[in-house]
């Protein structure tokens, strides 16, 4: 007899995802799941976590706001609509049309629960296949206070039965493993399943966590898996909880970036988008802010009151305070931006300073370059936008108006305060500037009106 | 027999407020009850919480800073003088002449107190006036820890006895129950109650305090109201407190906020003003400061690090980051501010735009409109200040000056860099340039030159 | 018999401070020690704890970054080297050279160990000569979780043995107190215990620690102090107890500043630096940032987002919101810097003004004069600094640049937007501006032009 052990092929998966409910608490005309935390919607959150376990189909069972459920997902996720709304397991009864081509396995998530993790996700799905075969997996959670959540009674990993708070005894209420309504079930089972649960009950709703129970009638043992983050399991209904949903993302990244080498000297001033890179070295003084795209290469310094979105930043750059760095920006190595200082589709280069007060948009600078005080690149004339190319160690006088498209040679100076309109040549000086009006007196004889002025209009 | 149940009429009520303490430990030449908090000196708050009693008289007790208590209630109160200061007892005595007049309710209340609850201070004239009639109804709390407070001895919500922290036994220092100091007392009983208390004690002062022993005393028991949020009857006393109080301040107007449907990324970095009214739907990032008289409409997003004052936002704004709005400032319908904007007594008009380094001041900003980068409206000449009118949809040129009073016409063309001293007409450009003065090679030469210049004097 | 009783001498005391780890764990090229806490390096406040001891000689014993350290310590202490690290005891016995005419206490810190403070270092060095003369006196201290921490077992404040974490008995870890490795030991005991320290154990190191229970097989007892603050004794091995030691600092320089009398908001918004100077009546918005060398006299009011370093704001003063001061910026009394505004070497007279947008660097501003909005002081050639000079009561029309050398006289007025290159004679108007072009309708033409160009574009 010859024997041999195959690592078991993963079935094929499918996700429902739940999000059709009106979210009413949150008091808003934007769909619930499409409420951003960490510049990303909670739903996309939840997606690209479900992605890396390669679903075959993603279903999303939709409700109110539709629409705008469309127009984010485009075409990502099949979407299965669930009107009237009767209850959760009414609403994965939708999906079944879109997944009657479909034989595996079901993970059912919800998108007002974006932070599952894969791995408890995996757990779920690995404690299907074991060798007892639970018809289904719930996924349970032990919160400090488990307040009205439904409870689980089990018996080592096995469900004896699932207890909606309402209907709880008060034995059964002292139990802590509460249900956070996410499961795991065979595409053969959960629909079988779903099509006995009644609603016979005081919402006259069709209630998802029946399946269990019916399968325990049926003598088929349902499994638990307890995650033992109750965070990654908390729903969203309020603008309070987002808020607390984006504080834990926010300070697990923040201790991510520290412990990957950057100083962040009050950590908890300092906003991550979900896609920021930063390398080490970096120093975040307080108050920072990203946006999402932004790449931070080493040894760079985030002066405070910073605010960057789409920009680049390479080794050894410092911004700020006070620099705003919007889509497109790139500053190359050792470059500084100063205070009071955007960036729009800009590069700036090595060694370049625009210290303050400037706006450099729709601008190529070249290494070297200085960019004078109040410098203004005027890139829209009202219908288009325009390029400014600075050349290698050129000099741009402060409060100078470069009037694009108008380009700036290498080693040239723009004298202070000109609105420059035609290109400057290498090597030249370009200097608008007028006369000087001198009206000596004149402003002696204009403080001596004013303030009689002042003073007869203070008369009664 | 006919018995009728009659909804009792409240009795007149009078208010005394105790503010004549020397407020050392604030170190500060403002009174403490002028310090604000929510931008609201704290005798204000008490002041105005007090006036939902609808109190027949008000009365301050003042001590030190009476010239600034005076000029802070400009006549809203009448002003008792207590000169020397011989305790709580003596102060409210300081009353008796400006209630010469009055027979009603009295409640006794503290400036560096003051954010006693309304429903609290109904609950303690409520009390007054239930079946027994206690002489004197003393407002209790139970704080997590009761360090020095002096505590009440009661039975039910009589009182047996007050007791300074200093008197008690070590058994009545387990109690737990707290003197706040708050009263309610009839004005019949309150008067003669204090003519027979003493200054036998080390302090050698007249304590309010004892007028409870005393109606004990006469057999005549007095009741103790308990307020469950101990903070409301939190003293003031240092900076430390008051930043504590802001704190609490702060931390429950936000949770209000994202009830009523504001979206706060980081709730701990907004901070609102007393008077700050916020729509539904509204985005506000992390760091936004408001000041007072600022109204947000629906829609509107409020980029980080953004600070408002008297500003007026109609739905669909968008300001920030850096937006710092001032009194005066009115933002129509889907308008928007950028980054590094200052806004003060001005008008921008629907779908108008001011995004980068402007001041407009004193101006009138037409619907469309677009502010190029680096406008400034010079609104002052030193004496007085004068208005810029911008019409529909005109195009002001980056870095350019608007010299007021001046009129910009509708569809108009200001060319960038231009100072503006004159009215330009609809559909017109303005262009104010000099000649653009071109030295080929001079940069090259400077530069020769300055490099030379800068080795020599690094020789020695 | 004649007694006298005599103050003891303190004895001439060494401290070595160990700094010789890799600091692997913060991921840095800078040393770790270097790395900032309040804006200077924790060594630094070390040595400058230590220095109130007035030692005779201070030893850093180096290994990785040995040249940082150099630099940092600028000759201040001598460098003693540690090549290769065998452990804590074999890194003290390099400071052995650097000490050998050295008789009398030796004090051993840690360069990661920054905020012991003097008054638990003098306890140690008192300790050392009380009449039982122990030979070596260690501090421990008492964590809320004892964790890895090597336990101290002691009889009172005699030690009985020091047991490393891994190799303690379940009863030893129920022990509390525990060893911070800092200790006190009399020259002529240190390097004789240290030399029949072995390094028989896993790591194959020399333990400082050994030493105690050498003396107590000598029968000679040391003893432990004990720090009711175990916060001092906090090592600082990774960025995130970096942000816990900033976070320790400034809550305790924030109380501070409340109780000498300045108010702050957000206390936990404000961030100090290490040599921060605030008057009394000084108020503190939210969000402000202190670098190194800001003093602010009382009665100042700091707006929200402000950013100072090198800064003197004298009585009365008021910057911000958005002000940013760098070194040498100096406000006379009443002065006013408002929103993004940048000054640097510059000084703002008496009651003169400077509210928007502006840069003033390198420049002295006359009493009572005007800065109008969008004015830049035109410092830089590319090469030198130049001064801006602004006399008494002068007036800066908005949107000017000043070129430096500039000298504008008193009561002179310069026109909105002006570049000013040559001096401004006192009462005189300086005016600098260009024939304004009309051009009637050319903005309406422009405008059809445009709409079809944008038309054209968006034809397929």
């Amino acid at each position: 007899m010859t024997s041999s052990v195959l690592q078991p092929v993963s079935p094929p998966l499918a996700i429902v995802i739940l999000a059709a409910g009106k979210g009413t608490r949150m008091k808003s005309d934007l769909h619930k799941v499409l409420h951003p935390i960490a510049g990303r919607p909670m739903l996309e959150h939840l997606l690209q976590s479900a992605a890396r376990l390669d679903p075959q189909f993603q279903v999303v069972v939709a409700g109110h706001g539709r629409d705008q459920l469309e127009t984010a997902l485009a075409g990502r996720a099949v979407i299965a609509l669930q009107q009237p709304q009767l209850g959760t397991g009414h609403a994965v009864l939708q999906a079944r049309q879109a997944l009657k081509a479909f034989t595996g396995d079901i993970l059912i998530l919800y998108g007002d629960v974006p932070f599952v993790s894969e791995a408890t996700m995996r757990s779920m799905l690995e404690r299907l296949h074991q060798a007892d075969a639970p018809p289904v997996v719930v996924l349970g959670f032990e919160p400090d206070d488990p307040l009205q959540y439904g409870r689980i009674v089990a018996e080592g990993d096995r469900i004896e039965r699932m207890v909606e708070h309402k209907d709880a005894t008060e034995e059964e209420r002292l139990v802590g493993l509460c249900n956070s309504g996410l499961m795991a079930v065979r595409s053969q089972d959960l629909f079988a399943l779903l099509d006995r649960v009644g609603n016979d009950n005081a919402q006259g709703e069709y209630y998802l966590t029946d399946i269990v129970n019916i399968a325990n009638g049926d003598g088929r043992a349902c499994a638990v898996v307890i995650t033992d983050n109750a965070d990654e399991v908390a729903g969203i209904n309020a603008r309070g909880e987002l808020a607390q949903a984006e504080a834990r993302w926010q300070a697990r990244r923040r201790q991510q970036a520290m412990a990957d080498g950057a100083t962040l000297v009050a950590p908890e001033t300092v906003w991550f988008s979900w896609d920021t890179k930063i390398g080490r070295d970096v120093t975040i003084e307080p108050n920072v802010v990203f946006g999402p795209g932004v790449t931070i290469a080493d040894g760079v310094t985030l002066h405070a009151f910073s605010h960057l979105e789409g920009a680049t930043l390479e080794a050894g750059v410092s911004i700020g305070p006070y620099a705003r760095l919007r889509p497109g920006a790139v500053l190359k190595a050792k470059s500084r931006v100063g205070n009071f200082v955007e960036m729009k589709n800009a590069v700036l280069g090595e060694g370049a300073k625009a210290n303050h007060l400037t706006y450099l948009g729709d601008a190529d600078v070249g290494p070297g370059a200085n960019i004078g005080a109040g410098t203004i690149t005027c890139n829209y004339d009202g219908y288009f936008k325009h390029r400014t190319v600075i050349g290698p160690r050129a000099f741009i006088g402060s409060n100078s108006a470069l009037i694009a498209p108008v380009r700036i040679g290498a080693d040239a100076i723009v004298g202070a305060g000109s609105a420059v309109s035609r290109d400057v040549a290498d090597g030249e000086l370009r200097l608008v500037r007028a006369e000087q009006l001198v009206k000596p007196g004149w402003a002696d004889s204009f403080h001596d009106a004013m303030k009689k002025k002042k003073a007869d209009r203070s008369k009664p």
